[in-house]
């Protein structure tokens, strides 16, 4: 079975959350499948070093489950993404609008170097506001966007569209 | 160099973080160093496939980085033990005391089996107030606490006796 199969199979879909009215694609299901967790981050590896990655930036919190275990498959820096306050060395920051409200993220300012190729690493694709934020970030510190990867894309949302400026290497593996 | 030398060296200090007078250590270094990452999840994962370790509990969000790596290195489970309200499925929850206020985490109800050897994994011990609650998930569930781990541990404050009732197993690869 390809890998997009075995990751619908385990895939679970929970109605009514955050909120009534939304079918919320549940990953856990993935996670207790080892097998599959390893042929994901040695599929999505392979991909990457084509590319030349040399750095995977996760997104808290569910992108630092398979960004760091895609890093050390590919044996380059991990580099976290966190909510306003939670790195304790000097960080850039980056605000953007949610559906209600606003949001902002950071990164260390060390966490990257000039022109490093960079991953943007999350476990799922919606609108694309928080990978966008992210993207800002590396930019901001000279680094390049060179891919972004998710695990789960709900491509009835478009985050597709916010986030291309930045990069079209774009790699999802489940698409609803 | 030793594991545990080359994880202090990596490790950052840094002073009045998250509030005045504490010296916060930050592991986030040691993330830009995949060799070393790659080392402490291949040291780690013999010493825990050797005690039967069968599942890896991660704790949000710092848990999850090298919680998933690890667990795919034992080609085990991996089970998100997230703040209250993130899980979306049925969930267990344990509610505990913090320095000022209190905290709840919870478990999805089917991430464990019954008598299922469960590995608690952390980045850091502190007082062991967050561990001894997931714990308390892992065991109403029916599972069992077989080990803990964290990267770093502040011995001084004596997190190991707060979670020693749980299992004995407590692997810390730097200690201060």
């Amino acid at each position: 079975m390809i890998l997009e199969e075995r990751i619908k199979k385990a895939i679970r879909d929970v109605p009514d959350f955050p909120k009534e009215g939304i079918i919320f694609k549940d990953i856990t299901p993935i996670l207790q499948d080892a097998q599959l967790c390893k042929d994901i981050v040695v599929d999505l590896s392979k991909k990457f070093l084509e590319m030349g990655i040399e750095g995977v930036a996760g997104i808290e919190s569910r992108g630092f489950i398979f960004g760091q275990a895609l890093a050390i498959e590919m044996n380059v820096p991990f580099i976290p993404i966190r909510k306003k306050g939670k790195l304790p060395y000097h960080v850039v920051s980056h605000a953007y609008d949610l559906e209600y409200g606003s949001a902002e993220i950071e990164m260390h300012t060390d966490a990257v170097s000039e022109n490093q190729k960079i991953l943007v690493h999350d476990d799922l694709l919606a609108t694309g506001g928080t990978a966008a934020a992210a993207a800002e970030l590396i930019l901001m510190q000279g680094a390049r966007v060179e891919a972004f990867n998710f695990i789960v894309d709900l491509t009835f949302l478009n985050g597709e569209n916010a986030i291309s400026k930045y990069s079209k290497n774009i790699i999802t593996l489940a698409r609803y």
